[in-house]
């Protein structure tokens, strides 16, 4: 019997808890009742009435009392210090202490990254811990490394963003080889600002990398490389900007459908083309973002997750497990 | 009666010339006959072969011979020294001479970078030209500065660029006090990298403009801001994303609405709203995007430009010449 991923999830954290963590939690055992032990981390008595609601393996499912909840506004530096008893502390001691495999929290982005390092700690040699969210492409979803909060890296860093998003995009998607690129403003190996110049040389000589070159933005989209390598900054925007879009797009076509007669027959008729588009480019449907280079891994999901995206966050952390991915990313880097 | 605006046409640049700079040159004229005089600036057989295929008012265009083409591959540097016949050059020279008012050319974005700058020449003062697209937004255009290739600008560009936007926003846009964004990572005034974090509060101190502040990516396609202050590796890579995603969703609905009969007929039915969206959220349909802090303006149309956006990239000429956005911008700079 293979071992099951216990995952330590923040019950307080994001925009609907506690009602869509446990919902999500409840969700994903029912799915992966033999892979999965959940530890619901947060007020005991709010997260038993919510538990309450629904029949589920009881088993897979334990609760851990945690008092006090950070707040989306708070500093991450002071939170995560004087918050020790807070319900996402608790869940990354829990990881720290050996006692969880991984962290999955929809709380204060900034908390989770500062948290990451501070309590669960980095793997020894990763300067610097990245946020890997998957966005979605044409061809399928391609993982954006560096999206955190951690701005100006150097090159080193993006060598690093580059080696762990190819072990863990290959050990998620189950591609052998993925395909990296760095994210550029042309494709010709001198375009550049001084940070992508120098890291270019550094990416073509890594051996534990399928190094494609540059990836212009025009071509994310459409599927450019599996792993697209970028500055904190550069990613945010990126990942930001097309969250944007997509709601801004959905909104207006809804809006035009909605305007006639015509078209809401109209509207009728495509509905299934058009959402299978909406699904494509979905980037709320991708999960939860990875925070990769730390020991034991921790799941950033979208603070106004519901439980469908939670379920999916704590799902996406079996194959973890199941593949070592942070021993690989040890051995990596250590190499 | 006011003076017309002159317009040296590079009718060799684009991926599409000459057939289609002459074609768009015609159309503009037919249009503002009396605001518009355009120079062809090429081959001059080649020229006078397409004008030959219309009718057109001969007083508002004339055509200046220019042997050599500077091509998309080149070298800017060395393109814009050594082709000094180049279609380009002559026509940059039309402007530095004072022959015409503005350039406008679909040719190698780098190639009218630099030759901006070595030909026509910067406003005294002006520390960096920016290149600055109109972006569509649901609230309308937003101005993206800068979008160039002079990448890891200093806070003191930025602080240009916002000055300059602002000016340019302003009269061709006719909305009074535009509002300046910064675009960032977060909306407190503490987030961002090194650069935004030390122009931040220059632009708060800045009296020229309506700064509110930090705009999140994920903000400016719901039209966050008239004026959007970034670095231009920054700027390039929303600029092109958004291309990217504009294309590639274009195409994933086509294939979506003729996947069966029944969305077939959904499609004509809905084609009115569509289009209505589509019109909306054209980054072709903006027009050219102007190079500004030269004395004199530049336009840099799409490399892919037909007949229509030359047209318009001619045709947006007529308000910088109208409004003196030149000499407003070198005011601006030096009180």
């Amino acid at each position: 019997m293979s071992e099951k991923v216990v995952i330590a999830l923040d019950a307080m954290g994001g925009d609907y808890a506690p009602e869509e963590t446990v919902k999500g939690a409840i969700d994903a055992v029912w799915e992966h009742p033999l892979d999965i032990q959940v530890i619901l981390v947060g007020k005991e008595d709010e997260i038993e009435r919510e538990l309450g609601k629904y029949e589920y393996v009881k088993d897979c499912i334990e609760v851990v009392n945690a008092d006090e909840v950070i707040d989306m506004g708070e500093v991450p530096t002071i939170a995560i210090r004087e918050k020790k008893n807070s319900s996402l502390v608790t869940a990354m001691r829990l990881v720290r202490d050996g006692k969880a495999d991984a962290v999955v929290s929809a709380g204060s982005t900034g908390a989770i990254l500062v948290g990451g390092q501070i309590v669960v700690g980095r793997i020894k040699g990763i300067k610097r811990p990245a946020l890997a969210p998957f966005v979605p492409t044409k061809k399928g979803p391609s993982l954006l490394i560096d999206c955190g909060a951690n701005v100006d890296a150097r090159p080193e860093h993006l060598v690093q963003f580059a080696q762990m998003g190819s072990v863990y995009f290959e050990n998620t998607m189950g591609k052998k080889n993925p395909t990296v690129g760095i994210v550029n403003i042309g494709t010709e190996e001198e375009k550049g600002n001084q940070l992508v110049k120098e890291t270019y040389p550094l990416l073509k000589e890594c051996k534990d990398i399928n190094f494609i070159g540059s990836v212009e933005a025009r071509d994310i989209v459409s599927g450019g490389a599996d792993v697209l390598v970028c500055e904190a900054f550069v990613g945010n925007v990126i990942l930001k900007f097309f969250e944007g879009v997509a709601l801004t797009f959905l909104s207006s076509i809804k809006e035009g459908l909605l305007s006639s007669l015509r078209t809401k027959i109209g509207a009728v008729l495509i509905k299934p083309a058009l959402k299978g588009l909406l699904k494509t480019f979905d980037t709320s449907s991708q999960g939860g973002a990875p925070l990769l280079g730390l020991k034991g891994l921790v799941v950033k999901a979208h603070g106004n997750s519901k439980s469908g995206e939670i379920k999916t966050a704590i799902c996406q952390c079996i194959a973890f497990k199941e593949n070592r991915i942070d021993k690989k990313i040890a051995k990596i880097i250590q190499d």
